[in-house]
């Protein structure tokens, strides 16, 4: 990963703000002959589309994608594959108070630390918006997943938001698309519903924790020891926006965990090893098992709230901020379908990278 | 990150097996004219060595570092540092075993199934002995921190152990060098030791929760949005063996709560903003804030323990496993000193690229 | 270089076909602060146009660049700068007969046997259509130049067409911009003239020599040894389209020289080294010296020709190719301005890696 | 390409100065399961050994290479490769002049400049002593390359020296072996070991052209338009020390042709097209065609000569400098062996790169 740009041979470079005329993303080294139309893309992008419940923001964008290179009657080329969403809704003038206010919580008093300017309309390059982009570039890699791992799913959902969680012993994967919260969970679904409304009519927000799932994952993908398959898996989401903390399998709680709890037994089923548990969440050495992948993150609660706050202008003066505009009042929903797409890009990067050193599938054979 | 390399600008390329002739780093895009001696490595070294305390591997290595280029009449030259340490204790006998069984929750069967040969003995590559070649490399880093940052620290600790965990109002950091555990709470050091002893005798092992906290950085440093300064102390992190989750600030307690909660206020004061609060680990949307940048990290379990567990051979065979041989009833204790020579290389890495893009220290001004 | 981004720190990734919608460039890794216009792009986009004179095709394209993200109220922000140029004169079928023969001397076969698809229509992603975004991206690169080396002069021209090279004695640099050839010389640019349009008559086209020379350069750029200046100016001129040979100072030449000859002795001057020639090209050992750097680059003449020759189908069927369109005689004249584009390009990145490793400026001082 | 790494993939670092303890490379990303011994790759450093011939440096190094890592029962195991070798005839006594003044034509003064720091001894890192390393890691390549690519041969030799060059009509391969130039034509051999007998008596140097052909390559390597097969060779060319020029093919020669001539007509044979010509050197657009590969470099003279110049010191008061120590009075001809060790990384890498994008062999099949 490097500024803007995430992968090693699948490589995402993404570009644009908020309030600028489009955002996009350059997807380069897709392998060729794959399959491809915007309306896959597409498919995607409305998940994460802002606007759909009363739990995201009211901002208004069609987000629809064009594809302007590196496709040729249907099909990827090889060469860069550009994508574009071009911005419709951006009411600037709601965002005033912010050229001059710093938000707590909120990259504004960085990127002008840093940088010494910034793009204040929306949050400029810091906004959540940019992950649209990721949304986009991860559905191109999703339709090459489809050619070179069929059996693959990327299934990502919440687990927890706020001081809520959902109830694992009934998790019902059929559930996820039933309910704006993307939760595996119809209890949970209804529950959350009433605490965030109570928290969004407070002008406050809160922080979610998502988990997402790859099962059918070759075994053998990773590239120790700087490019381990959960080293990747985990910085592709904690460069999300508003990430605070990732987890593979046991996660932090292995930690609490003894050697004896903790081994995952191994068997020999008729397909080849067969784990009794799955502390690993899939991956050993950095190097995946072939057990589902599990990777879950927290984020935290969005940072522009209407609930007044102490702060500085950039004159260092003391002030009050109150965030009006267009605000998720939990941007830990629509991180669920970023997350995917994040793990995506990076099962596919690395299973370029193990076609390119070892080849065709994992090497050595068991039984 | 890519296979054995991590860096951007100061990248630093391991090598070696747990019982090969040697083990090293290479380390390229050091700035010239810095003071380096093998003694100023070997400090940190001689603090991750094996051996010291009898909750450490009982492997004897001197850990002796050597400088094989890019120094001159004791100063760094510009061009590529090589850091050598010979591997002098290999009793590879101890692991003849393991060559045929895969042992739980360790990478020799995802090794195998990648690679189709693997160096069975000691791990390996897959060993924590690779660490070593991190902290020397670290300790680099730290060399040229003091000439580019000299208020910085980087003060590593340990704050959990399986079920135990510190006291945080209790913490004394003057504690972390005076026991066996890098923790700062005295009172917990004893109790650890009683905890430690009962498991390794049963030969089990157990987790644990690692903090490095840097202070002194400025603010600035970071590269959004792919080589965010928290994803990419996160990715260096999660890299070390054994690591599961990470955390930066509230880590993932952030998804508990509120916007309102979660905000660090902020004043102005002499020298520039201050925060009423922490939540964010010193990290806004990427990018350093200046306050105390706070990074937390899960060990699990060391897996190769003397209870029998259930596993397969390379044949396919059920097998029972005991790994005999001398390893860390807590590996997490020796990780400690291997996440700051992580942090120290991603600090440094990101000074530099700050430098190169925008210049020295941070850009626009507050007040 | 990586596909289809080239530079380190200061990164451009160029997308589109010759026919698409659209092509560009991204961005990253621009400083922050600096003044940025479509206007000062166009400025060189125009230079490099099509159908300016007889001698370049008559493709008619405005070749209109739009700065899509990364600057705000005029100035850069840091973030990726995203530039378009949408294409217009498209006349696809003009390129019917190439979809099934190959040209000799063309991409098109080895496109078609590497992946196995390829957009037909103007050459696709290897038309030399593509190397407008070098020109827009090094219109970026020349803006910050500027700022950072404001002493710092790109100048590019033709130096052999064919059998005809200039008089290097008779050189007049303000000549360059007075003949449709960049040709620093007004008695070569009326016998080129004639030699051109009797080869363009003939359905021919012919080959050419671009000198670029980058005066001003501070000492001390590069990074050994597999970074040095000359690598990357090298690696940068040949990757333009039927680049087939490059120079730097002597360069091929150089072979005939005794040590005794190729030694450019050293005097002290008031602010520096001051050297009796230039046999270097500007750089030794990978590192610029002060002095101006030259680099050279030979352009094989077009592949699409009017005169019929020799080829396949995809088929394996022979056949003969006569190639309609709008193609340049001599693609080499259009090779100047990318070449100096480039140079911008490579220069700058190693002005920020220079400043990321060693700090601002030449660091060891003389007399 | 970036500081001292080269390659994607097949990823080789060198480290080591001169006159240190030792040089070396860490060479990550190769295949597992290769067969390789440090013999295999003492075959080819012997061939660059120093002091084999009067014809170069008589500084007598055995050039041993041990393998430190990434090999394991003779067969690498897809983890680094560590490759040292010991200087051990370093007279630095001979060098003393040199600390102070500048050699022209040297790196000497640009080291100096842009680090403020160098090892003076031999050259420190800006020596040819370093290709030794970019040998060795070349054996590796030819070692992988004849796993997976058994048809390909890598030949080098020169073909000029000073004003002499070869008979290209009287070319025979067996003579490469049979003369201390490396070059492919008795007669020529005779009348170059007179000219440069003359020269090294004067105390002079002489530049040359190495060629390196590599046959066998399959269609469809190179990733254009950033890493296209011609600049990822040329780059790595002009890399080795002094190189200062750089052609594909026809090279240079390119910008005499008209189309007509330079167009490599196609016919189509049994095992696919066959070419009536090679003007492009068996890369088009930057991918092979499955031709024979052909790039030539120029060598400069040897700067450090006998012959007294004008020179300045550190001081930067005039001095005459006359270079003594062991040096070669053409350092082209070493060049040749580490010119095919580039070719090979290159080839290997774009291989594996080939591999990762599209899967094994070409893709698009004719006839």
């Amino acid at each position: 990963m490097s500024f803007n740009t995430f992968g090693h041979l699948f490589r995402v470079t993404t570009w644009g703000e908020s309030h600028g005329p489009a955002i996009g993303a350059t997807v380069d080294g897709c392998p060729p002959g794959i399959a491809l139309e915007a309306e896959m893309l597409q498919h995607w992008l409305d998940r994460r589309k802002p606007g759909t419940s009363k739990y995201t923001t009211q901002r208004r964008e069609a987000d629809a994608v064009r594809i302007l290179s590196g496709v040729y009657e249907g099909h990827t080329t090889g060469t860069p594959i550009q994508l574009m969403i071009e911005n419709t809704d951006q009411r600037s003038k709601d965002y005033g108070d912010i050229a001059e206010k710093f938000r707590p919580g909120h990259a504004d008093i960085t990127y002008w630390q840093k940088y010494g300017i910034r793009d204040p309309r929306g949050g400029g390059r810091s906004s959540a918006r940019e992950t649209a982009s990721r949304v986009a570039a991860g559905g191109v890699a999703r339709e090459v997943l489809k050619a070179l791992a069929p059996e693959l799913r990327i299934t990502g959902y919440m687990v927890a938001m706020g001081t809520l969680a959902i109830d694992r012993s009934a998790m019902d994967m059929d559930e996820i698309e039933r309910n704006p919260f993307w939760v595996p969970d119809a209890g949970a679904a209804a529950e959350w519903a009433n605490y965030l409304d109570r928290l969004r009519k407070e002008g406050n927000s809160v922080g979610a924790i998502c988990e997402v799932v790859i099962s059918g994952a070759p075994a053998g993908l990773g590239a120790p020891v700087y490019a381990k398959l959960d080293t990747e898996l985990a910085a592709a989401m904690i460069s999300i926006n508003a990430v605070k903390g990732v987890e593979i399998g046991e996660g932090m709680n292995a930690a609490r965990l003894t050697g004896v709890e903790n081994a995952d037994e191994i068997t020999m089923g008729a397909d080849g090893p067969i784990y009794g548990s799955n502390h690993a969440g899939g991956i050993l050495g950095g190097i995946s098992t072939g057990q589902d992948i599990v990777v879950r993150f927290a984020v935290k609660p969005t940072s522009s709230i209407l609930a007044p706050r102490q702060t500085i202008t950039k004159s260092g003066n003391p002030a009050e901020i109150i965030t009006k505009g267009r605000h998720d009042p939990c941007v830990g929903i629509r991180a669920v379908p970023v997350g995917e797409a994040m793990a995506a890009c990076v099962i596919l990067d690395h299973l370029l990278l193990h076609r390119a050193q070892v080849g065709e599938g994992p090497r050595g054979q068991i039984g």
